[in-house]
């Protein structure tokens, strides 16, 4: 059945797209500084290969009988859903020429030591060049794929089909609207202490506890393991190994604690794709050419920030689990109370870094970067002024002034180094769907909350598997918000969630 | 230019070889257990992948063009051979069914695990229906590649052009006349003290103390690292990233040490590959579809013996390291003289693990390997009674008695594991290799023995290099040997030098 050959054709795609995921993962956890320079042929080599057996005359006579096979299944049955979804995928692919697809996944892989020696040295003039490069990829790649409105539409539909520039610049004004009271009231009330989140904190016992917290709330470590990076991050390599990393600041012990919790999440959404989906493009994003089951890059983030910010930074969380941590750092936290840590890992306080901010100032370093991408895409912004342009609207929106262009400046994010251009809305996407997600989940059912309350996570992640995680890519992420909670994309839950408990560790005047 | 295209082509089947590489290590060093179905469905498809690459129209085309291009070159530059043996590589493959390619690669990763669990439990009836298969596919592959004399021939090629069972018979009858005596004249000696080798050997220690003599004879970790797997090893991504592992036993430090030093030679020669050939056919096995630069996995096997035998296990090394191994295990081996610890690593034994034995009886391991594949490939043995002929023969050649099937047993080794048949007298022809190419280097150079005495292994490794890394695999192993020594395969220094070293350290009476 030609139904089956297309199965069998997209499982290689998969193969050769998880293969790539394997190589980054080394590449970023493993690897001695000698392999930089084949690793990244290899893979652009495992990129263009899959695209080339994606659109090869042999997915093609499997596709063309395929949906004969599926023509009396239902619009929305997996089937159908797979067929359609490597129509649409070649078409895109063809668009782009091959040449530019191999230069961006080269480029994106040698730049990482570029980017990463520049940063180290704040030193921005060493990847400008790259930087350069990279964008120019990009807009070739934005008139290839074509765009009704903007160019950086047409980049976003990588990793957030319907997204565009307008779009975005609706919902960021109306965040902005939210929030700015929250953080102007902030700014002028007491803050809470947390001295205590400065101490020393051993690094073994730091990763030893991370882990502990991402199998407490049901990440995997049979079908996954936990490493440290420079920038955290999830890989999987199907369902059934799906890898986190984070990283560990000896003197500031969140850092490893919310990173390993965010990246369980992005995990346990993979973890959570049906089996009958492994190999399958229900598993594979075609368009992307990233081996993954989520439906969209926001999406994916809804799952990490719902398990780092909803249950990781809620005072039942805290409540629950105050004693384990007393017990991980001995004698290190015995003067701080429940509530003390609750509200110092809520600290809310604009700064420079975006993997750093608090919960509420996160996205303002979203708007920052989304506004400087689609400058730079649209030809408005040379990469030579954007050290500039970055310090003027961070203080624009952050009120910060940017010490350097290193770690705490226009070099800190990986995200350019590799060549992805029009990610940073998912971010933003993700917080937005999180609270959605969170909001109708516990109001629907009420013994979730009161699970959480207890320190049980199950039924969470198993009401988050049933809506969101076992469907991989069947649905399209606003199907699957509609299926879930009965509507669009809506940011008024999460400014709800914002403004409910900041009201309340702050204790500000109600709006 | 044709000649361009085809390096670009073949480039690119390297990167994909490579990346199976990629994925081998990771499987055996990092992987969690559920990634093991899967991840054998990946490496299949990259196998795939460079065999339908390699045996491409792309290809086919630029080798024609590629033929006329180098025409006017010399039969032995590096063009000509490139050209040769892409058409040679073909050629062969064309003759194997792709399904059977891709059934033994599957089969050959997933089947890992269950050997795996077997030789945990000793239960060889567990990993008994995998080996049928292998075997099954391994007699296929025979008859497809086609032979003149004997199946085994045909397997061999994959490893050992030019090997032959009848070849092998002759040479392992010469080498039993040889040895024989010195191992019955060794049963009736006085056995030097080891007991100190069994004391208690911290871990992490041993992983320092092996790395830093992996290093100071050479291995370079700026394009290297080393892990620990059950099963040492060395692999390649490119000489810019050649890794190695070992595996440590708290209460026998010898393993972790030799074993790295054993690694460290392999990694050398690929470390040592004429950087010109990077991603080229003469640093790619485009026969058995390995990514590696060595010419064959006898020649490869002869840098590990040499470095692991003629330099670690001399009394030269120990009169100059026995100071360092003093200082990394305070107080275990203050009663020990470098004499003593020089006569330990050399005592002399029958025993029942391979990776384990000495220098003296390794070979007799090799041939019961040899002659039990043989019979297996040509059918007359069955897999059914293959631990009973292990155990029969293991008592002819050894004189021990096999006490179960698992790690001491006929399961111990992984390679039946990974699909591979035709590959053990790949261990002595790297041994009689290894006396031959040393013997040449210090007759010839005095001042490399010389600077051996003094705890310098840079001339030794700088004529290696110069003599058989860096050619990659430009000439054929005999090519490489006699122009590097003068003549083909000799067994005769291997013998000279066993003799030479058991006679001196056993005080027998000379032959």
């Amino acid at each position: 059945m030609s139904y089956d050959n297309l199965i069998e054709v997209t499982g290689r795609v998969n193969d050769l797209l998880n293969a790539g995921s394997v190589l980054s993962w080394d590449a970023r956890t493993m690897m001695p500084k000698g392999g930089a320079e084949t690793r990244s042929k290899q893979l652009a080599t495992l990129a263009v290969a899959a695209r080339n057996l994606l659109c090869s005359d042999e997915t093609k006579r499997a596709l063309d009988g395929a949906a004969s096979d599926v023509a009396n299944k239902a619009d929305d049955s997996p089937e159908a859903r797979i067929v359609a979804q490597v129509r649409e995928a070649i078409d895109y692919h063809e668009r782009i020429p091959t040449e530019l697809l191999r230069r961006k996944t080269e480029l994106g892989s040698s730049a990482h030591e570029v980017w990463a020696e520049a940063r180290e040295k704040a030193d921005f003039s060493l990847f400008a060049p790259a930087l350069t490069t990279m964008v120019d990829i990009n807009r070739e790649m934005a008139q290839a794929i074509g765009f009704e409105d903007h160019p950086y539409d047409a980049l976003m539909y990588r990793f957030e089909p319907g997204t565009t520039n307008a779009g975005l610049a609706k919902l960021f004004a109306r965040l902005r609207e939210g929030m700015i009271p929250l953080v102007r009231a902030i700014g002028e009330a007491e803050k809470p202490r947390s001295d205590f989140l400065f101490r020393d904190y051993p690094v073994d016992g730091q990763m030893e506890f991370a882990l502990n917290m991402a199998k407490k709330i049901g990440y995997d470590t049979d079908r996954g393991r936990l490493d440290t990076t420079v920038h955290p991050f999830e890989v999987s390599f199907t369902r059934n190994d799906v890898r986190i990393t984070t990283r560990v600041n000896r003197n500031y012990m969140p850092m490893s604690l919310f990173g390993a919790l965010h990246e369980a999440g992005h995990a346990m959404y993979e973890q959570g794709v049906d089996p009958a989906y492994t190999r399958t493009p229900l598993a594979t994003d075609l368009i992307s050419l990233y081996a993954v089951g989520g439906v969209s890059f926001g999406a994916h983030e809804s799952q990490s920030r719902l398990w780092e910010n909803h249950v990781g930074r809620s005072r039942a969380f805290w409540n629950n689990h105050m004693d384990d941590i007393r017990d991980a750092y001995p004698g290190t936290l015995d003067d701080v109370s429940e509530e003390e840590f609750y509200r110092a890992v809520n600290r809310s306080e604009p700064s420079f870094v975006r993997v750093e901010a608090d919960e509420l100032t996160y996205d303002f370093h979203v708007m920052v970067r989304c506004e400087l991408e689609a400058k730079m895409v649209d030809g408005s912004l040379d990469v030579a002024d954007l050290p500039e342009a970055w310090n003027a609207t961070m203080k624009e929106y952050l009120g910060v002034d940017v010490p350097d262009d290193g770690k705490e400046g226009v070099l800190q994010d990986v995200h350019w180094s590799s060549g992805q251009i029009g990610t940073f809305c998912n971010y933003t996407i993700g917080n937005i769907m999180a609270a959605q997600l969170f909001d109708t989940a516990t109001a629907k059912n009420p013994g979730i909350q009161t699970a959480l309350d207890g320190g049980d996570y199950t039924p969470l992640r198993t009401w988050l598997t049933d809506n969101v995680a076992q469907h991989g890519r069947r649905f399209s992420r606003d199907e699957l918000l509609e299926n879930a909670t009965g509507r669009a994309l809506d940011p008024e839950p999460y400014l709800a969630h914002l403004t409910r408990k900041y009201t309340d560790i702050y204790s500000l005047a109600a709006a």
